[in-house]
C-alpha cells in the first residue's frame, strides 16, 4: 500500500542547541530559502508503502526528490544560491562543471532568472544529461573526463565572461537550498519524525539535513548513506579530515562519488550521527524495492538510504524513518537489478 | 519538469444533462462511493510533464491511479461493492473469478470489512499476483486458464458457501466506484478540464468516467482507448451490440483483455463520444514516456490513453486532456520498452 500525505500540517518549530558550533548559518537563512524557491520548485511528496515498513520493522517515509523538477533535489540549492546574488553580480551569467543533476539543475535555474549558464561537461557525458542541459539554454563546452580538465576550462570561462561559478555543494546558499527538503519533510509529514537518513556524495543535502533537524527538529536524528565502494565520507566523518577514494573506485550511485569539502564536512560533524555505508547488490535491492512497492522511478544513489535503513533495521526498530530520495534519473536501458536478458 | 497539485481547489459542481437515457444510477450514487470510499482509499496525485506536454501539443494531467493501493484503480468499485451491501447480506462472504487487479482489490476490500474473499484464479496467474491474493488474506482456488473453467469453480464455490459474487466491472455500485477517479481528478484539477482519456478493458473504469463527466462536468468529452489486437470495445460502441475478439487475440495491455457487457456498453454508448485503438509498439513507447518524464511505474495497460492522445494529438491540439493511469503492476523482468541485453 502506497500513502500519500495531501493535507500538509505545518508544524515548523524553530529551536537552537547552543552547544555547537553552527558557522555561519542561521535558521532564518534556510527559512528564506524556503520562502524563496517555493515559488518555481514543487513540494515534493511524501509516500510510504506497508510492504516497506514490514520489511523494515519501522515506519518509513520517502520524500520524492525523483519527482522534483529536472528530476533531483539539486535545483533546490541552484535556485537558492542563484537568488542569493543581486541582477547586477548575475550580468555576467553563472558557471559551473558537472557531469550529473546540478548540471540541469543550474541551467534551469539559470534560464528561469533570465541569466547566462556556462556548463562545463566531460565529453563523454550521456547523452541524455548534455539534451537536458540544452533544453534548459545551457552553454556547454565539453572537456576531457578530468577533474583538472573540468576546472581549467571553467577557469577560462569564468575568466573571459565574469560569469560567478555556483559550485554542486560547496556553497553555504547551496546548502540553505538543499535544507528544505527536510524543512517540508517536518512540515508535511503527519507524525514528528525520529530518524532521517540522506544520501552522502558531495554532503550539501546532507549537511542542509543536519542544519534543517538541528535548529526545527532537534529530536530528530539524521544519518548519512553512502556507498562501501566510495567511503570516503564515513572515513571522512570519524577522522575529521578530507579523505578521497582511489581513482579507481566506481559505484552504480554515480551521484555520491564526489568528496566532501571542509563547508560541508564541518556541518555534518556537527549535526550529523552517523555515516553508514552499503554495498552495491543492496543499493540495487532496494532500489529495486522501490520501484516495485511504490511505484516511482528513483536512481542507484536515490536507493542508498533505503539499503542502509535494511542494513542497520536493528537500530531503527519502530522508528519513524523518512528517507530523501534524491532523484530519479537513471538511464532505462542499464538497470542495475535487471535480469539480462536471455534473448 | 513534473508537477504536483498538492492544494485541491473543490470545484464539484452537479448538472444534468436530460437527452440521455441513464437507467439505474444517479449523480447521489456516485456521490455516495466517493464519500464511503475515502475512508480507507487514497485520493492520488495529479502530475503533469512538460516534456508530455511538448510531445502532445496539449496540456496533459495524469491521474495516478499506479499509487492507489493494490497498485490499481480497481479498489475503488470494489470497496463500493462491498459497502452497498449489508453486513447480514456479506455474513458469508465475497468471491470472484479474476487473473488480475481485481483479485487483489477484492481481498483487500474483503479483508478491510472483516469479510472472506474467495478468489478463483487461474494456475498460471503470475506468481506476484497469488502472493498478493494471500498477502489480503484471500482464499484462493486454483482452476484450468479458461474462462468456462473459471466459471465452473466460482459457481461451485457460491452454492457451497453462499458467498456473494462481486464481478470486476458488470456490476453498478463497481461502477460508481470506478467514477470516483474522475470525481477526484474534477475536484483537484486546477484547471476545468476538456478532454478524458480512459483505458477500456470490460468497461467498468471508463462507465464511471463517462457518467462522472456527465453529471459534474458536461462540458468535458470522454474517450476510450483499447489497444487495436483487442478492440472488441471499439467494434461494440460502434454496432451497438458485444463484439468479441479472437480467441488467439492478445496485447502487453493483459489488463484490456476482457469484454464489454450489456451495463458497460449500455453506459459507453450514453456518455463516451469515441474509442480509439492503439498498436503495441505505441503502447510500449507512451509506456517509456511515462516512466522517463513522469519517473512513475505504469503497466502497460496504463499507458494506452497517452498512445492515443499522442496518436490523435492533431485532434486534441491546445486541449485541457487528462489521462486515467489506471495501474502500476508490471514485471520488473519483462518490461515491453526495453531492449534485450547483449550479455
Amino acid at each position: 500500500m502506497v500513502k500519500w500525505y495531501l493535507h500538509p500540517r505545518f508544524t515548523l518549530s524553530c529551536t537552537t542547541k547552543n552547544h555547537l558550533n553552527i558557522k555561519t548559518l542561521t535558521p532564518n537563512q534556510l527559512i528564506k530559502a524556503q520562502q524563496r524557491i517555493s515559488v518555481n520548485l514543487l513540494c515534493t511528496p511524501i509516500i510510504a508503502s506497508t510492504t516497506v515498513d514490514i520489511h523494515c520493522n519501522a515506519e518509513v517515509f520517502f520524500k520524492c526528490e525523483n519527482l522534483q523538477r529536472t528530476g533531483s533535489f539539486k535545483v533546490r540549492g541552484a535556485f537558492n544560491a542563484i537568488l542569493s546574488y543581486s541582477a547586477d553580480q548575475l550580468k555576467h551569467g553563472v558557471a559551473t562543471h558537472s557531469s550529473g543533476n546540478h548540471a540541469q539543475a543550474l541551467a534551469l535555474a539559470a534560464k528561469t532568472f533570465g541569466v547566462k549558464s556556462h556548463i562545463v561537461m566531460p565529453y563523454n557525458s550521456p547523452e541524455v544529461k548534455i539534451n537536458g542541459v540544452k533544453e534548459h539554454g545551457g552553454v556547454i563546452t565539453l572537456c576531457d573526463p578530468t577533474l583538472a580538465a573540468r576546472e581549467i576550462a571553467l577557469n577560462r570561462i569564468i575568466k573571459k565572461t565574469g560569469a560567478i561559478f555556483i559550485p554542486p555543494y560547496d556553497h553555504p546558499e547551496i546548502i540553505c537550498g538543499q535544507s528544505t527538503v527536510t524543512q517540508e519533510i517536518f512540515r508535511h509529514a503527519n507524525k514528528p519524525i525520529d530518524v532521517i537518513l540522506a544520501p552522502l556524495g558531495g554532503g550539501g543535502l546532507l549537511s542542509g539535513t543536519g542544519l534543517a533537524a538541528h535548529f526545527f527538529s532537534p529530536n530528530t536524528k539524521v544519518y548519512g548513506a553512502e556507498p562501501e565502494n566510495v567511503n570516503d565520507g564515513q572515513r571522512s566523518f570519524r577522522s575529521g579530515k578530507l579523505e578521497h577514494n582511489a581513482p579507481q573506485s566506481t559505484t552504480m550511485a554515480d551521484g555520491l562519488k564526489t568528496h566532501l569539502s571542509d563547508l560541508t564536512l564541518g556541518y555534518i560533524r556537527n549535526h550529523v550521527c552517523d555515516i553508514f555505508t552499503v554495498s552495491e547488490s543492496a543499493i540495487a535491492e532496494a532500489m529495486l524495492l522501490i520501484w516495485q512497492s511504490l511505484k516511482v522511478i528513483v536512481e542507484p544513489s536515490a536507493a542508498v538510504p533505503l539499503a542502509a535503513l535494511i542494513q542497520q533495521k536493528h537500530q531503527f526498530k519502530d522508528k519513524r524513518v523518512a528517507l530523501i530520495v534524491s532523484g530519479g534519473n537513471v538511464d532505462l536501458n542499464n538497470i542495475p537489478f535487471m535480469k539480462p536478458s536471455t534473448v
